[in-house]
């Protein structure tokens, strides 16, 4: 089925119409056809519509249905998580936006040897909206600049924070409610991050015995804290 | 650290002998040095050690430590998986086996298109053994040769089942003790499929209203089940 994000301007009298890059990709590569069906997402609502024409890169559709969107979490996941090498950051970007994070903040972390160009940005959106689409999110992950720690803290502030922090005493479980996750780089947390997060009130917590790759440790975290 | 699969036969006198491939790999590729420290995993126990000479492809270390290994669940955690692509099911077994799972059993699903070789086997085991190192591992997950369902349900009889399925009413927690995952190829089960997941006793669980490629689902329900 055809998911996609579209602009409230793009909906006109129960006609939805997609061009540009959206167009052009639903026309040439997946070669939509009249009479398919699909659901626009606008404004957190989910519009159901049967394609009626494809001409060059222009899609035209009728909505059949409008309802409020189910596929989110109800509440806020924040991830910090500190800038790793690009293939891997994009693999935490695709998984996580799968797995339910409302929010990407990328850290510069004292140990991240990437050190992202501030134009990366516009490449991570773009995996994160194609990942939403293929997961059928009813929103596109928010994806920040790269900023500090000290920064990053004051923009949660408020939230309760999970710290991913292998030396923990404490398993991390389930919970309720909006969280914030903050995961290190390949080389963990200095000790003055981790004195940084706690004095921000970030609760330490492990993901058991076993060494994750940071691409999965911000996943499977991520999926602890979603799983109720 | 170092971190490596051994056989009870290159412990003696308290002395580790490392040769062929595994040598080669730490002497030439990893550098290691005299009076670096590791761990060598034998039948379930830990041996500790300090490197002493490396000579061509040949590491010598002494031991320091012997205890018994606490990486592993405790219990079994069996991943039937249908085959996947290539890359896919290669990162299920990566990150299956950094999450716990104790055996992989490739399922030749009806909607799996991948139809992998025998000698595919050689190269899982190799991902496994690779995974189990890095992730710190006390010992290697078995990986059978790909089978049918009928006798993979056969291979699990007496294990609690459960079952993957978009469709299923109820979310997947936390259990206790060992338990098998089954999980379909891209396409999903089909209805005999299910149905003979079902008859076999499995139960079956959604991990929420998003959609996971096929390389996530799998490890997203690990790592809820193993989560206590």
């Amino acid at each position: 089925m055809i998911w996609l994000f579209v602009s409230a301007a793009q909906i006109r009298d129960g006609r939805l119409t997609i061009d540009g890059p959206k167009g052009r990709h639903l026309a040439r590569v997946r070669r939509v056809r009249p009479g398919e069906a699909g659901v626009a997402i606008s404004d957190g609502q989910e519009h159901v519509f049967s394609v009626v024409s494809v001409e060059g890169s222009t899609v035209r559709a009728r909505l059949t249905e409008s309802r409020p969107n189910r596929t989110e979490l109800g509440h806020d996941l924040v991830l910090l998580q500190a800038v790793l090498p690009s293939a891997d950051f994009d693999a935490v970007l695709e998984a996580g936006t799968e797995v339910g994070v409302t929010r990407f903040v990328p850290l510069q972390a004292e140990r991240s040897v990437a050190r992202p160009h501030a134009d990366r940005r516009d490449r991570w959106r773009a995996v994160v909206e194609a990942a939403a689409e293929q997961s059928h999110r009813g929103r596109i992950p928010e994806v920040t600049a790269p900023m500090s720690l000290p920064e990053a803290l004051r923009g949660i502030a408020g939230t309760p924070l999970v710290v991913l922090d292998p030396l923990a005493a404490q398993r991390l479980q389930p919970m309720d409610g909006s969280v914030a996750l903050a995961v290190g780089p390949e080389g963990g947390w200095t000790g003055d991050e981790l004195a940084a997060l706690v004095e921000a009130g970030g609760q330490p917590f492990t993901l058991g015995p076993r060494i994750l790759r940071a691409r999965l440790a911000p996943v499977a975290a991520a999926v602890i804290l979603s799983a109720r």
